[in-house]
């Protein structure tokens, strides 16, 4: 393995892959990228924007070429691709919203995690596609890296040096510790807006009540104009962390109901100043 | 009634109040503003801003001095302030997010609702208070009236007429539709949002998990900014609608729970695409 990144390959060239690819390129241009889609036309897209440099024909063309591979596709489609890998000697990485399953696949492929870092950048839109590349999407964002106990050291550093070098900040974190919470700060707010537009969609055939919905909706609900099939499988993928903290949810939404129904003042009061606080607090800490 | 109203009079000089009068300022400068807020920091700001012409010591002293008075308090407040206006002549209207329990207090004061116009703007801001106070927060926006078959034309034609001047869309709705289309799109959202970020912050006390929450959480949990007293007002007042609609919201969430636990990836898929199709619409007709 050489010293310096020379050569970094991506599967899956979405919003993440392709801004991730136009990060390296603003960055750290002497990189060399390849890149395999299962859609062909990303990958034009993804040449012609410059954003890489070889359009692969299949996942093995890319471990070819590659010192490093992020895989960069939906959560459930990530196994497959590992299997493709299973004799790839480099280092490996992606970007996916929940980790158990990514290290138990890798495990299962190649024995040990020595060669695995998941890692999970905070940061993402609700535009996807290539087309949506932007070489600043991590720019101060966070990204989480989950390594084990097996993973090497130098393999955990090469990783964390190329998100730092792309002006990210990397954070380490128990990958237990990263799906419960992730699951509380992501994928229940997701869950929890699908579920009130589809409500209002459902409740109302001809869509005439969005007439009056303002802008509080609008914030709340921007979050389900997010890639379906990527959620599908975050949800299902991270069901364990998700459904209990849904369950937690709704006992505490039912609480808010009985304070509701009972005319509890004070006690709602109390509540909701709880949470304002604490979304106070959230502003405080994250600027951007 | 003169034809052209010349004398305004704001009861609750808040995000709103402040909003009307600073639009009123700019846009039908000749019209005299009276203001009576039980802060009189608020009011002696509105002056300082030259938002309002008078600050007035008392409800009744607002009513001496207008020819329509404009209740801007706490849902909860309305009902105080409109026994105290028990022998005002002139049109009085509100800018309340709940209607049925006005219209209801208003019958009670004056017998009839010959002169009462319920009326509430589709705008708000998770800033409060009349330093916040915006000339345009009306602009292109949607006003709802939810006038009653006792309410005289010419004084809904007045209160229309007040709002379109100001740059506002004035729609007419009937006040139990308003309440359970609200308690739908906007005040169920709050509730939601509220509940989660109390679990977040009740589940973590450090708060630490909130430098995990990205940009979704962001967008999500705007709302739970939103003034404490006034929210903890429109849930108990609307409370009829709103646990009504927090009852189908609960079920609707159980389904998708048990989707994601089943693994049907199909019909999860079905659902989240439903989703997203009603919130691409919503974009498509709200662009402000």
């Amino acid at each position: 393995m050489k010293l310096e990144l020379q050569r970094i390959g991506i599967i899956g060239l979405g919003l993440i892959g392709g801004s991730l690819a136009a990060a390296v390129k603003s960055r750290r241009n002497s990189i060399k990228i390849s890149a395999y889609d299962t859609d062909q036309t990303a990958l034009r897209r993804g040449l012609g924007d410059n954003l890489i440099d070889v359009a692969c024909d299949s996942v093995q063309e890319v471990a070819d070429n590659s010192d490093l591979i992020v895989l960069a596709v939906p959560v459930n489609s990530a196994k497959a691709n590992l299997i493709q890998l299973a004799d790839f000697k480099g280092i490996i990485t992606d970007v996916g919203s929940v980790k158990a399953p990514l290290l138990a696949s890798a495990r299962e492929v190649f024995g040990d995690l020595a060669q695995v870092v998941p890692g999970h950048p905070i940061a993402g839109s609700e535009k996807h596609g290539v087309e949506a590349a932007d070489a600043n999407l991590f720019t101060d964002h966070k990204i989480i890296l989950t390594p084990t106990s097996d993973t090497r050291p130098e393999v955990v550093e090469r990783v964390a040096q190329l998100w730092t070098s792309l002006g990210a900040m990397v954070l380490m974190m128990d990958v237990q510790d990263h799906d419960r919470i992730l699951a509380q700060t992501s994928h229940l707010p997701h869950l929890l807006a699908y579920a009130l537009v589809d409500l209002l969609a459902v409740e109302n055939e001809d869509l005439a009540v969005f007439q009056y919905a303002a802008g509080g909706f609008r914030d709340f609900s921007r979050i389900a104009a997010s890639d379906v099939s990527m959620w599908r499988d975050i949800f299902i993928s991270n069901k364990k962390e998700l459904l209990a903290a849904v369950r937690t949810y709704r006992a505490r939404l039912e609480g808010l109901e009985k304070l509701i129904e009972d005319d509890q003042f004070d006690q709602l009061e109390q509540v909701l100043s709880r949470a304002k606080a604490a979304r106070d607090y959230f502003t405080s800490i994250n600027d951007n």
